[in-house]
């Protein structure tokens, strides 16, 4: 198995497709409510917001999967919704609900009313986090940062809160390109200013969640959300905080446009359960890696069929450089955190040789 | 324009990718709450079931949209839930929460005590729409009569309900693979019993709903959806009722495997919209007329927009034959019943002439 100094390395090295002693795994949502440490936090907390913006309760979360498991990486805990609260929304939860803005945008007067926000003054909470969290992992796993995608984000500022479909956005984008096409740019360089704060306070790679871009059509898809992530992996490129950091992309459900978002120039993909990692390694041609792609549901079965999906999971990618294991999706509330350990452990040893 | 006859005809002419006036439409949920003698009928049967069990009611509410657009097919108004309601699990609807059943599927021993239900007894009031409907159509369209996948089935009656991620389920499929594929077998027999009794009572068209295959892994969807979708094909193909009878089949989300869709010898595919015809129609080889896909959230648009985007659906699966034009999902209850009427204009209007 792995010393120390590999489980540091190996998820850098995966995302620059470099070979690896075992394929790296990190589970998204890892800092989350199937952990009875983190409930108890949360409660601690008294909301889920007063967490994600107090650092030292972020902090705190954050390292709790890493002091648990052989993970290979730590990603912030934090919102994506911080940003468009930075821009003045007024993001609120609502217990069993879900989180909702106060005044989400009604038009295209709202959207000219929006600047892009310092992520050192009103998205303070989360660099402070960053440092904090650096300095706690003493070096054991390198840190993520992420944001929301420019057309995620959108969702959420035109709904106000989320949505089965997403209707209300999608007519506007539809009806008012125009308008549409300000706010996307507008979120688009916010985001990259978040991502670069947070690089510059220390986060070793980057990830930009796209929950809904796969609820666009293909042609839709590359015009309000593809073209978004490429304006921000080409902000981060020039960056001088974030130039050399990892950027990852995950447009859940977006598997017919896998080719538009490896042209962005991203790192890596992440890929939901959907699709085969074999034929998604093919639609890239290898020119990213790929993070994923069990279904998160898979961790309510067996251990047996844990470990068995597992390997099915690696086989399907094979063995080439480039690979981080991950869920397709965020872990569920009820899931055993033994299974975890399991299937954190059968990645590691299951491992097929890179050639 | 088109005349009356052709009307009666394009469809199922279409699904026979023979060539066609205009391309045919129809719109699934077209009997549905966007109408309001929708809502009338609904508030005078008292719920939702009664409206689907009363033949009398459910016949009304099917004629409904063909009285009042020039749609090119009827669809039975009815739900997939009736086939597990008749083998006894007790389906009902919670107001706002969607199906219930009283007695769902607990584990291998509720299987075993399954049975195929005779549809001309326990689903006499299908069976008995389907010829009302009929009678009252006067041969204007044709008659497409429905069921659900028996993924799709075996989804709610182990669950009980609806669900976000239908997890138990699959943790159920996997951990007890043998008890799933009785359930499967069990419910394919009963869907191909269902409707096969519905082309007995005058069905001209038949269509399976797998509302939740997309949810699965490539390699899960093949084993526990397809292979009992191609099992219910085959039946029909065998059945005296059936044989001639097109059969339609629409997996939501389940677009990585259109080939194995295709294999099982279907007449049509539904596809929903987060593919571009172009790409469904190179991948099923044209060996399937296709059925879409339009992105529902499109009605909410202006009737400009309507009119592009039902352009660009029709440029994208190009000047073949074997094109029936759909949503790529059902219609949603807000959307203006006049942008219906401008869709299906456009739809008739826009036709690319085949070669």
């Amino acid at each position: 198995m792995a010393d120390a100094s590999d489980r540091s390395n190996r998820f850098l090295r995966a995302l620059r497709r470099e070979p690896v002693d075992a394929t790296p795994v990190w589970i998204m949502r890892q800092a989350g409510r199937y952990l009875p440490e983190y409930r108890a936090t949360r409660e601690r907390a008294g909301s889920f917001l007063k967490l994600a913006q107090t650092p030292e309760l972020a902090c705190e979360v954050t390292l709790q999967p890493i002091e648990r498991f052989e993970l290979d990486a730590a990603i912030l805990f934090s919102d994506i919704l911080t940003v468009p609260d930075a821009m003045g929304l007024g993001l609120h939860f609502v217990e069993g609900e879900g989180p909702k803005f106060e005044r989400p945008l009604r038009g295209d007067a709202d959207v000219a009313k929006l600047g892009v926000p310092d992520p050192e003054t009103s998205l303070r909470y989360v660099t402070d986090a960053v440092r904090l969290v650096r300095r706690e992992l003493r070096g054991r796993v390198p840190l993520i940062g992420f944001a929301g995608s420019p057309w995620t984000l959108a969702c959420y500022m035109i709904e106000g809160e989320g949505s089965r479909d997403f209707a209300r956005v999608k007519a506007f984008a539809l009806d008012e390109p125009a308008g549409m096409h300000r706010l996307l740019d507008i979120n688009a360089r916010a985001v990259a200013a978040c991502l670069s704060a947070q690089a510059a306070a220390g986060a070793q790679a980057l990830m930009v969640f796209d929950s809904w871009g796969g609820m666009l059509a293909p042609v839709m898809f590359e015009e309000f959300s593809v073209r978004y992530l490429a304006q921000i992996t080409s902000l981060l490129r020039n960056d001088v905080h974030a130039r050399d950091v990892p950027l990852i992309l995950f447009s859940k459900g977006a598997n017919a446009s896998l080719e538009g978002l490896a042209d962005t120039g991203c790192a890596a993909l992440g890929v939901d359960w959907t699709i085969t990692l074999d034929e998604a390694r093919r639609r890239v041609g290898g020119r990213t890696a790929l993070q994923g792609n069990l279904d998160p549901a898979t961790l309510l079965a067996s251990l047996e069929v844990i470990r068995r999906e597992v390997r099915r999971v690696l086989d399907d990618f094979g063995s080439h450089p480039g690979h981080v294991f991950n869920l397709g999706h965020g872990i569920t509330p009820d899931v055993d955190p033994e299974h975890v350990a399991v299937l954190i452990d059968a990645v590691h040893r299951e491992f097929c040789d890179h050639p």
